[in-house]
């Protein structure tokens, strides 16, 4: 089971109480102590027991990173900056899945009070700010990639209404006037959707353009290929879906149908996810910058965990940029 | 911050080792008296310290889980049903990235001795069985889907031989006789790709077919799209790829290089990630049973950490199913 401090002791000729000075990173010994204990944890290989090192400090070197779902490869792509954000602090990254459901993200909320670990990183699909504000637990909490406005903890996110904005415009661009959006929900009250309409429309009323709207409940390809569907009767000649997987499914429609994207239709999306860069035609999206989005929130909740509780929550955007490939320029 | 133990026994009138019988859910209490105390327990909405009682009981109540990338489709939809089986027991899963490098494949096997996780399902790449048989940690480990052959620990995975030869079979019996495999790998001597080169020869040689095979380094899109661009070369009438990912790549260099698929090229991959049921042509694929999967690595951890540590390792096979698609069938 590896060295204790009293072997450690033992060898490097101090005290236990030393050895234990110099593990914990206490100030009080001396340089030449300090390298004679040095020298004994190298030789027999000592590992500090993590675990109860942190439960000491009242801390599990454990952060929980709380998402709709790990198998939308946004997610997965945004999961993986996160662990490597937090690796950087030696934190361990628990992943919660939500399914978007309000029951699972409450019981989440709730569940960092069973102490296992330091605080939450979580992505909100159901809970509302009313919600979130009253909240009795002091547990260390980010939100990351939804916008509450006024919001009761840190949150980070792209600007959805300006990026929304963007992708509308370079359709506009291109010469199309019968632009529809793909993605709206009826039961979103604080998350993405509403945002992404917004700016869909401002986008449209800018160029005196009319709107045609298609809604769905989740954010996956096979609502994007049903919502298509139903679009094909409308006559688009350009479709915005408020992500890359509703756009991957809707392409799937459009070329099934025996039209062509993008001369007949073009297509956009949202999110920079791998799918797009292979898929032919290329799909044309708005990439946010996952790296930043997920240092920004591990940064956030690393401020919050060290103890600034009585701070006011701070609202941080992250960049992002359009990539326009085949989907809208054509080959 | 909740209620104490003190406040339940002063609301149930009883004393503090009466209430702690009852929450570590010890026998010898009277009915009358525990039901006293849980309904002081629901009352005053006390919540153990999972963490302080697991740490009594040497456990953390987190386990890990290693794999080569998240961000990989067929890593992330694995991640997710590994959360919902570890879910049931009440387990939180932290992720660990390895990248496939041996480094840190042998750090995070070293890493379990900080205490943070109770045991670990490590998705090996680059570590061999030699140095997993030298390993002197007895944290409880399982390793998942790839075969280590006589390995030193519990082992789950689908019979890749045979899974090989099964879609290298489907090629063959649509009447294609130039076809190619895409994934083989120089540096992998205990992975995937030996094994599914193997099935691949056996059906070849069943049939008496001559082989063409490209090696990759990574089973990634842009690995399978550069590998497929050499293999034109060729003029295969199929190509096996042996994963998702690198089979749509290459179906996105076939695609532009003005082929069609599957008349030209017939394309199959291996995996079933969601991204080659909506591709044009969608994919033939083999779609490991990932569910069985992953509740048999968290069912096998379980008996590890549950202290079988003096029983044989057990290598243990998960089911599959080839799904027939577009790519090969045509539409």
């Amino acid at each position: 089971m590896g060295a204790s401090l009293r072997d450690i002791a033992r060898l490097a000729g101090v005290s236990v109480k030393t050895v234990s000075n110099v593990v914990n990173g206490y100030a009080h010994v001396s340089p030449a102590t300090r390298a004679k204990v040095e020298h004994a944890l190298s030789q027999l290989d000592y590992r500090p027991n993590l675990s109860a090192r942190n439960l000491r400090r009242g801390r599990t070197g454990v952060i929980a990173l709380a998402l709709p779902e790990l198998d939308a490869p946004y997610f997965a792509e945004l999961s993986r900056f996160v662990i490597e954000a937090a690796a950087e602090l030696r934190w361990l990254v628990v992943i919660e899945q939500t399914d978007g459901s309000l029951e699972r993200e409450r019981q989440i909320l709730d569940g960092v009070r069973d102490h296992r670990v330091d605080g939450l990183i979580l992505s909100p699909v159901a809970i509302g700010v009313d919600e979130l504000a009253a909240r009795t637990d002091d547990t260390a909490l980010v939100l990351l990639g939804e916008r509450i406005h006024d919001g009761p903890a840190d949150h980070v996110a792209i600007d959805n209404v300006r990026a929304a904005r963007d992708v509308t415009e370079h359709l506009i661009g291109l010469g199309r006037t019968r632009i529809a959006a793909l993605g709206a929900q009826d039961n979103s009250a604080s998350g993405t959707a509403p945002l992404r309409l917004a700016g869909y429309r401002q986008a449209l009323a800018a160029h005196g353009l009319p709107e045609t709207v298609a809604k769905v409940e989740r954010y996956r390809r096979h609502e994007g290929a049903a919502a298509m569907a139903a679009l094909l009767g409308h006559r688009p000649d350009a479709v915005f879906c408020f992500n890359d997987l509703l756009a991957l499914g809707a392409m799937r429609t459009i070329l099934s149908a025996g039209l062509r994207v993008p001369e007949d239709i073009a297509l956009a999306g949202l999110d920079d996810i791998e799918d797009g860069r292979y898929s032919t035609p290329t799909l044309t999206t708005l990439a946010p910058d996952k790296a930043e989005l997920a240092r920004i929130a591990v940064d956030l909740l690393k401020r919050r965990i060290d103890g600034l509780p009585g701070h006011p929550p701070q609202e941080t955007r992250a960049g992002y940029r359009l990539m326009a490939r085949e989907s809208t320029l054509g080959r």
